[in-house]
């Protein structure tokens, strides 16, 4: 597969990764393929991928496989097994996407891995001291960009502005925002409220030309008040985390409320709400900030999952979002 | 009334707090009053509490009114609005608090009034250094104690050991576990995982005899994993918020459903997940390490939230928690 810069982009997908490997990985990736908008590159290994793909119709699809031989764990040190593990496909998907062979990397493996290499393999952006997890995550009617979901434990204020920076370029180019509504996420409405992080983050957010509405607040976020929500990755995880468990709550108070397992007989009203909430639908986060478009899928991805996953990489290919957040942070600088 | 040891405790309440204020308070109280346990004083404008009072059977009941001239509003500095109106509700009630007139005090204007008040008036138990806030939330099918819930947006490992001693105590004192198991809200399962905060208190915990079951995690925090749940006030807070703003999400869910407002025709699902999660069953805040009993409730308490909070402010007075608290306290240090 080339790369030239006419010709659709090359998703490098692991096919290894997550809870499920292949089984899911594989499927979703080809569902996503199907709809076009990019080429698909299958790193892993070549016989568990050919198996999966012996079982769907290829035919007109534009993919190959980068055989692998070996796997990155879950429990693995993140930066030793990026050095320790030079044939894994995050280590090799992350080299071919610095030499310009793909356009966007995936995997549903260890986030650890996808962050470390993506700051040993492709570095960061200028202006970037840290890089962010951001996610979308769906409200009552609609969606909001969350970062950093989990990246930084521990941030300065400024690390926060950059954030903000680079969800608003993020919210702007691919959820299609005008101009992004920017919170801080906050214990109290007023700026003099939180503690010693969100009280100054809220001082330098003010003074930035970012649409910043002020602090917002955990009882509000699932209504939508902002389109993009700023916070350190401690906060950011808890939240995300918090909200995945309000996923679980919904879906298992659904499957309680059916009967004999028959969901035809379960509640209406739950089963809409979670679809309304469901984050197979909302497509992996990302990671802003390094040099490269570098998509984390969560662990428990099912094929569907997957694949709104590559409709979001195959979009941040194509924008080539880290080219724009490379000028705002220069323009903001 | 007097408050002669073997007499019922006095539970004095701040008629005039809240969002909705007497009409709210003064039925939700005298409900109380009337399941027996406690004598009740209501402080504030004396006509507002007597036209409350006028629409009520209060045959039988014992009660009785302190007139309050001035009252704490929301948006006053803490302190200074303690100092300045000595006849506030609050001011006052802390005051016979400390004198022994009243065994407990509930209120549902500011908690930062209510923590000053404590702080300045009653002042804090031997061996804590920062009371807590401490909470009741309702899971899947049964509830977990959290705190601090939001009075320390700031905190060592060494304050949330001593939160995770008064919320052992609380638990096995009024929630009635035997050994509660008490887990650290965290984001990952593993002792090194966190920010320098958690990682620390991780290893404080360890070293105590508490029940202490590891870092809990927000995945599984509304199915019940622990009994009590530490954290820092700010992420506490959050936490807080954040779960309020899934009891609204569900309200709004279950409203939707409905036929022109006719709950009949409303989602029985989600109606039975609403009563399931129902905050107003689960009695309001305490403010644990200080030398009383002292209960805060939600700004926007009904009658019904009122009812509950004072059915444990009964029960925290009866027990006299603070004496429990300090006895162990003092036994850990």
């Amino acid at each position: 597969m080339s790369s030239a810069a006419t010709a659709k982009p090359v998703v490098a997908v692991d096919a290894m990764g997550g809870d499920i490997g292949p089984s899911a990985i594989v499927p979703g990736a080809v569902d996503a393929l199907r709809e076009g908008g990019f080429r698909l590159a299958l790193y892993g290994d070549e016989t568990a991928i050919a198996s999966e793909l012996a079982s769907l119709d290829m035919s007109g699809l534009d993919f190959g496989i980068v055989p692998c031989t070996q796997v990155i764990d879950m429990d693995e040190s993140p930066a030793q097994a990026i050095r320790a593990k030079p044939d894994s496909p995050v280590t090799r998907a992350m080299r071919d996407h610095k030499d310009g062979r793909v356009q966007a990397v995936f995997s549903a493996g260890s986030t650890g891995a996808m962050v470390a290499g993506s700051l040993m393999l492709l570095g960061r952006l200028d202006g970037v001291d840290r890089p962010a997890i951001a996610t979308v995550i769906p409200t009552y009617d609609g969606r909001f960009l969350m970062l950093d979901a989990g990246a930084n434990v521990q941030c300065t204020p400024e690390h926060l502005q950059t954030f903000a920076v680079m969800g608003d370029v993020y919210a702007h180019e691919l959820l299609d925002i005008e101009s992004p509504r920017v919170g801080l996420l906050n214990i109290g409405g007023e700026p003099g409220k939180g503690n010693d992080l969100t009280i100054a983050a809220h001082a330098l957010l003010a003074g930035t030309d970012l649409n910043f509405i002020g602090n917002v607040e955990g009882r509000g976020l699932l209504f939508g008040e902002s389109d993009v929500v700023v916070t350190d990755g401690f906060t950011g995880n808890m939240t995300l985390k918090l909200i995945e468990g309000f996923g679980l709550f919904l879906l298992k108070a659904y499957r309680d409320s059916t009967v004999d397992g028959n969901a035809e007989q379960g509640s209406k009203g739950l089963g809409a709400l979670l679809n309304r909430m469901d984050y197979a639908a909302t497509g992996g986060a990302l990671l802003l900030g390094v040099r490269g478009s570098v998509i984390i899928g969560h662990g428990s991805s099912s094929a569907r999952a997957v694949t709104s996953a590559l409709r979001v990489a195959s979009r941040l290919a194509a924008h080539d979002v880290p080219a724009r957040l490379s000028q705002r942070l220069q323009a903001s600088s």
